[in-house]
């Protein structure tokens, strides 16, 4: 049988080629792989122009070649080698320039000579290459032959949703993103995680409801949010942005704004479960969708969990950021195995209050000795403890515990009381 | 002069005899020998068949005859010798038994040999004796005549309940239970001392209203809530149980469910001042009708100060808790001593409110100087001391031993101040 | 360049000779020289008569000429000499009368031999003289001819109103009291620094509003309270009444009746901002009109910050209280940069919130790099840290300092945001 590792890192495999960027074929490509994983998972569009906000979602940008002919007739920062040669929506452009002019469209990182760095600009026209520094350095003076085949188009940005429903409407939200092109930790690991738990999920009837949302990084979190804010402030218990899930290092931790919600609140317990010490940020070192769901005016209960994060590891935005040298099988099943168990947590959080006024009478369903003598109730007395508390403002972890109840005679107990009306949760 | 003990003891010999239950003759010959002691106590009763919350409230049972008469001709388990000798709620039954039939029938206490327990099928048709154990052990093989005399009746279930107003419609509740035959502890001395101190608290005005009620354990108080459920969430301040009041042993403190309501806080300044060191149970040990009245649905301010705790005495359900051996004049006087200073204590928990905005204006009431010079305020500057800061969030107790004033003085002001109608509480 | 202390002290000496009283013409003129120093000055009056809660405004009084001639032709106790020698509201009287008569209606400090007392009876008719005790002994028997040319009018109290509006409704509130006759520090001090304070927040536009109201001690303002009280309760977010703040001994604190209002909050900071160690009283050492405001039924936020305390220094309430010997430059040029502090302190104490859901696009406003390129946030940083903690529950002073933003940056920044309708505070 194969590990959720093997199956995360499997699919990691076969969606790294696509070419990801905010919009575009490669993200409906890699979204179609996610629907064969996931056949409820809902394939969206946000429309081109839309405003969100303080924001207007951009129109889709594509691209078919993109390369550089050197004065010596060699073809460099060819696009169909590594998408990340080109800045991310780059106009589209055809000309012969000198290296001066050249060098102005492009990056490099100086002190990581032998990566391509990763480069947008979404939201202002230009156009540009990328390339590892050792390379830059040796191109000669001399005409360039660029050729960048991109276009635009005002049909907006893919996404895709996937809800789980549970008994109750309150929610565990997941949010990844899928407009990074081939990068491994940031970002293939958040999409394949977010995959493994939603078929984790799909298998088990759970209390919570939960719903994964693939998204482009920023205008995607806030294009969502424009649509739905109100469903989720109501609905909303927890949410995480799975993003740098993949590696093996250290875990870390970036709480919420307010940095005391449910959300941060699970973490923790599923930390000290796991005897995990992450690395904890704070929310001056957030960078990733919590700056928009956690927002003054959006205010959600929604935190990270990740490996090494963004910003923090060295092949972080670079060609060297790749599956097997940073993401491995065991990063990802680590990352899983915290999700889960997080996900067990919250499933015993539950508030069970007693619907009725006074206790329920047992006898009349055999859970309470008719004849009343002496010393014969001992047997349902501590059942008799654990209803006598569930006043809807204790957790029915800590009122087990309490009681030195059998968990599954007392969910038992609760699921009949459930059944017959005199119990809600 | 009799002291209240003495008053108490002899109501509670009045009253020994008469075959109490769930229902029928019994319970209204002990309630009219009550209302005669307190002439405002009102008659009432839970109509059979009524469906109150999750129960049903039974029929009347009435039982003239019960006897065994053995295979030597000696009648045993007579009812009229002792009442706990017939299991409560027994159908009628009479014909001729063999030992081995009869025995699933008996009831006895092989640890309490020389013990008839109490016992009762409420919600259950069956029929039964109890025994002392050695008796039981002596029954040989032969032919048993067994007669129960009883029936049912559709009419209900009596109880009483007696209100005495206060200024303020915010009540302290005593509840009390009038269903158990012929015991002491449990449970005579409950409505002895609820009917002493509903004397006691009718000689004087007090503050704070006070109610009484005298019903079967259990259905009673759930009959009565769901008839009053809302008054007593608006009303009640604190509440108390009265049960196991009359021995001379440990004091014994039930906490209400939550554990800081005002009667717990009432119980446990009480324990302070006349320096008692009760036993401590939790909610874990309760068992009478705080069960009902605390319940998550209810959720009232109700606990329980006693003597000898239900369950944690030798005698207790047993025909051995009888009046001396268990019960006594002192016992008795210990526990309406108790909650006369906790009475004492709560009516000195108001909260007075200065309605008026501004100071009143003392000089034209002679109680400030009209002639402004240097030093001549230092008579009145207590009592401005006291008003200014009586905003209705600090109580009586607290302001006047913290501005240092005369007890006397204070509540003969603060009177004068409410008469003009310029304070209220 | 003359020092506020300075401009204070000369107002001061201008209204010294005025006979001021809880009304009359003495306290017209006072308010005319204020009202040429702040030229918005409302001039006011309360109808005698008025009901304002428990209390009714007096009439107006008036006095032209009081004195008493001595058997040996020696007129004493002249009211042109010193305004503190009649009874503030003595009736008018004339007539001959004997020493012992006189006797009843004279006032002395026998402790403060030297000083001529400070006597007023509004509330009940009378008539009075003060003078020193060593002069008082001196009186020999013989017939004293006493003139007082008093009168009453129904016409009421005059008072006055400086309002000063900032970007909020939200306004800190000055109280002085412009009853009492010629003594200094009790109290011209109050005035006069009320003046000064009112000037220098006429120079900028400030974001609270800022009121200043120069009342008779008590009534003045019950009177002001009973016109205003609701708008008080919503708008005042700290009040302050102004009442010796002219000696250079120690600060005193008087806390408001809860103890930790803003008000309070703000006195506190200030003190430590400014190294200063007051007297710390305690409510019940309360003395001016915070008596009224911090009354139960008002409940304002309102303290009082001083020099010496009324009642607590020598001077207090006699002839000795002068310009010079109590008040002086300094004294006064100490409150008025303690109030500048703590207005200075309240100003920054503004709770900004975004507006928006989500965060604002920094890049279409040049505040953003619209490049994604890694290690190309630092600049901006700090400033997108600034706005992700604007929830309107953290104060703007703390989140600079958080932040560790220049403050002139910052401020900017965020007046940017707001003009663009993005931010509220």
């Amino acid at each position: 049988m194969t590990t959720e590792g093997e199956q995360m890192f499997r699919l990691a495999e076969e969606i790294w080629p696509l070419n990801r960027s905010l919009s575009g074929e490669g993200v409906r490509r890699t979204l179609s792989v996610l629907k064969r994983e996931l056949p409820f998972l809902e394939l969206k569009k946000f429309a081109s122009g839309l405003k969100v906000f303080d924001w207007t979602v951009p129109v889709e940008w594509n691209i078919s070649e993109a390369y550089i002919i050197t004065p010596s007739g060699d073809k460099i920062c060819d696009f169909t080698e590594n998408n990340l040669h080109v800045v991310g929506y780059s106009e589209p452009f055809s000309g012969t320039i000198s290296l001066s002019v050249l060098q102005e469209h492009l990056h490099s990182l100086p002190d990581q000579p032998n990566a391509i760095p990763y480069v947008t600009s979404y939201y202002s026209k230009c156009w540009g290459f990328c390339l590892d520094h050792e390379s830059l350095l040796k191109l000669t003076e001399g005409d360039y032959r660029v050729v960048i085949k991109s276009n635009f188009a005002s049909t907006g940005l893919d996404w895709a949703e996937l809800f789980i429903p549970g008994e109750s409407k309150k929610e565990i939200f997941f949010s990844t993103y899928i407009c990074h092109p081939s990068m491994a930790n940031n970002e293939l690991s958040g999409p394949v995680l977010a995959t493994q738990l939603a078929k984790a999920l799909q298998e088990t009837q759970f209390f919570y409801s939960y719903r994964f949302v693939f998204i482009p990084e920023t205008i995607g979190s806030l294009a969502y949010m424009a649509e739905n804010i109100s469903e989720m402030k109501s609905n909303i218990l927890a949410g995480y942005v799975l993003t740098c899930v993949g590696d093996e290092r250290e875990y870390s931790y970036v709480p919420s704004r307010g940095g005391f919600t449910i959300a941060d609140d699970l973490a923790q317990k599923t930390f000290e479960t796991l005897h995990i010490d992450p690395i904890r940020y704070t929310w001056a070192d957030r960078g990733s969708d919590e700056r928009q769901y956690c927002s003054p005016g959006a205010d959600l209960p929604v935190c990270s969990v990740m490996r090494s994060k963004y910003g923090e590891y060295p092949e972080y935005h670079t060609s060297l950021d790749t599956l097997g040298r940073v993401v491995t099988v065991e990063g990802l099943q680590g990352s899983f195995d915290f999700y889960m168990t997080l996900i067990g947590h919250v499933e015993s959080q539950r508030f069970p209050k007693l619907k009725l006024i006074g206790e329920p009478q047992l006898g009349k369903r055999g859970l309470y000795p008719n004849l009343s003598i002496k010393g014969n109730y001992s047997d349902t007395h501590d059942l008799m403890n654990l209803i006598s508390i569930l006043d809807g403002k204790i957790d029915l972890e800590h009122a087990i515990t309490t009681t030195g109840l059998d968990r599954i005679q007392a969910l038992k107990f609760l699921a009949r009381l459930k059944e017959e009306g005199l119990l809600e949760y």
